[in-house]
C-alpha cells in the first residue's frame, strides 16, 4: 500500500505492507484526510516526529475482531490511550499519559491507504454527512472542545483571533451556541467565508480595540497570537489558547496578571457534538476545501498547505 | 515631612510639604509600611515608575471632609478607581481603566510620613489586629483574590511554588479554606514557618513530580516559576499566577495547551475577607516580619529587602 513518509522535514510517498491488526483494533481503508496545521507543525520538528503524519480522515472499516464493524464508514478519536489508568476512568483517555496520538505521537497516522485505530475510538459517520465533511469532524471536535471548557451563553460577545481553518470552525461552533462572534484574520475572502452566518468580521489592522472583548479565541498558529488575544481581551476576560506554536513564546505575563485574565488551553474535544454540527448543517465545512490530491502526491499537497492564505488541503 | 524618592533605581530620602487633601481624599499619617516584592521590580524600572512607592500600610487619619474618620487606624485600597465607568459600576474599581495606583501608577506611595488616598479607599483596622499585622491586609488582600476567582473546596490539594512573602501568605489564606496545601521552596527555614499549620512542605530539588497537582499557586516571583508551576499541573488542572515579573516570560505554551491547562491570572483582592482572616489569627503574619527600619533609613530597608532568603522589611 501507499503511505506518506515525514522525516527531517522531508515528506515522501512510500510503498509499505499492510499494517497488522491487533486485538481490539480495527484496519481501515482511507477515504479521505485532510493536511492540519499541526502536520505542518511535525514538518517543522514538533515533538521531534517521523514516520505517517495525519490525523483528521474518514475511512471504511475492513477488518475487526468484531465482523458488525466491517464495511462501516468511520472516523476516529486519534488518543490512543490506555484504557486503565485514572484519566481513563474519569472518561478523559484525551489526558492519559500512556498514550499514543495517530500520526503525532508513536502512532501512524492516516496518510496511508489504510491505517489501524483501536475499535473504542471509531465513530460512525451518519448518512447525512459526506466523506469530505466527515474528515472535518476532528477538527470540529477540536473546536467544541472550548465549549466543554468555558461557559458560552448566547448573546455574550466572543472575538476569534485568525481566519485560518480552525478560526473559522471555532467562530461556526461558537455561533451555534448563540454567541456573538466577531473574527479578526488578515484575509478579507477567507473572513467572507463566514458572513451569511451572522458572524461579523474584520481585517486585523495595527491599532486593536485593548480590553475590550470578554473572550478571546486565540487560533492564530502564530506566537504573536497569544499577545494580541491577551492585549484585546477584558480585565477578567478569557483567552481560550487553540494554537500549539512549536517551541518558546515569549509572553509578557504582567498583563494577564493585571488584567486578571484566564488563559485556557484547549485542545482535543469529544467527537459527539461535532458529528451533531456537522449533521445538522449548523458548521458548514465544504467552502474550506482549497484543493484534492491523491497520496501520491502528497509532497506536492504538503507544499500546497504551507503557503499563506489557503485553507484545507485533502487526500482521497 | 520625609519621604522615600525612588528614580532611576536609586532610593532616596527627601523633605517634602505635607500632601494637599482633594475632596473626598483623606490626610492620613504613616504608622507602619512594608516594603513589598513589587517595589523591587518598580526599582528595576517596572511601570518606569519614580517618586514615592509602597502600598502597604496601616495609618491614622488627620484630615478629611468627614470629621468621623479624624483619629481613626486604616487600612487603604492601593487602586484609586474614577467612579464612574462600568468597572467602577461593577464594584471592581481594581481594574477601572482610568485608575492610579498608591504607590504604583501616578499617585505617591505610602514609604512617607503622611500619604493621601480617597475615603472610599480606607478600611478601619479592628482592634484585634495590631499595627504590624495590618500591614499585611493588602497582601492578605492579594492572596484572598484567589478563592474570589477559583473554587477552592475544602480537603482539595494545592501546591504553592515559592516560599516568600506572597507564597507564604497564599499557603495561609488557602489552608483557612479548608485545603490540602503543601509548599515548594529553597529555603528549609521559611517552610518551616508554616509547618505547624497544618501545611507541608519540600525544598524544590531537580526532579519535579510532572501532571501531578490538579491546582498550582505560582507567587516564586521569578520567571521561571510559571514553566515550573506548568510542569507541576495536572492535565486540566489550574495554574494561579501570582508573580508579576518585569519584561517578557519565555514560555513553552505547548504543555498547557497539550494538557489543557487553564492559567488564571490574579492581581489585588478585596479588604473584608483579609482583615476577617488577620483578626480572627487564621493567617499568622508577625513572623513573616525579617526587619524594622525607620523611613529614614530607607535605602539601607531597599538592600536588605532585596537579599536573598530575606522576608518582610518593615518601615516605623
Amino acid at each position: 500500500m501507499l503511505a506518506v513518509h515525514l522525516e527531517s522535514g522531508r515528506i515522501e510517498v512510500r510503498r509499505q505492507p499492510l499494517p497488522r491488526v491487533p486485538p481490539g483494533f480495527a484496519r481501515i481503508r482511507l477515504i479521505a484526510a485532510g493536511i492540519c496545521s499541526t502536520d505542518l507543525e511535525l514538518q517543522r520538528g514538533y515533538y521531534g516526529f517521523h514516520g505517517t503524519p495525519g490525523h483528521e480522515f474518514a475511512g471504511e472499516v475492513v477488518a475487526a475482531d468484531d465482523p458488525g464493524w466491517i464495511g462501516k464508514r468511520v472516523a476516529g478519536e486519534i488518543n490512543l490511550a490506555c484504557g486503565k489508568c485514572d484519566w481513563c476512568a474519569r472518561d478523559l483517555g484525551r489526558h492519559c499519559s500512556h498514550r499514543t496520538v495517530l500520526g503525532i505521537v508513536k502512532h501512524p497516522g492516516a496518510f496511508r491507504e489504510f491505517l489501524t485505530l483501536p475499535v473504542r475510538n471509531l465513530h460512525v459517520v451518519p448518512g447525512s454527512i459526506s466523506d469530505e465533511q466527515a474528515v472535518f469532524i476532528e477538527p470540529v471536535a477540536a473546536a467544541c472542545e472550548i465549549l466543554d471548557q468555558v461557559r458560552v451563553l448566547a448573546g455574550s460577545p466572543v472575538a476569534v483571533l485568525g481566519d485560518g481553518k480552525l478560526g473559522l470552525l471555532v467562530a461556526q461552533v461558537l455561533r451555534s451556541r448563540g454567541a456573538r462572534v466577531h473574527v479578526y484574520g488578515r484575509h478579507r475572502e477567507k473572513l467572507r467565508l463566514v458572513e451569511n452566518d451572522g458572524i461579523t468580521s474584520e481585517r486585523i489592522g495595527n491599532t486593536i480595540p485593548e480590553r475590550f472583548w470578554p473572550m478571546v479565541v486565540d487560533a492564530t498558529g502564530s506566537s504573536e497570537g497569544l499577545r494580541t488575544a491577551i492585549a484585546l481581551c477584558q480585565p477578567r476576560g478569557t483567552v481560550v489558547m487553540k494554537s500549539t506554536v512549536h517551541g518558546l513564546v515569549k509572553i509578557d505575563t504582567a498583563p494577564a496578571i493585571v488584567n486578571e485574565i484566564t488563559l485556557v488551553g484547549s485542545r482535543c474535544g469529544r467527537f459527539e457534538p461535532a458529528i451533531r454540527l456537522l449533521a445538522s448543517g449548523r458548521v458548514k465545512v465544504e467552502r474550506l476545501i482549497s484543493e484534492r490530491f491523491p497520496l501520491s502526491r502528497a509532497p506536492e499537497a504538503f507544499r500546497a498547505a504551507a503557503k499563506k492564505g489557503v485553507l484545507k488541503m485533502m487526500f482521497h
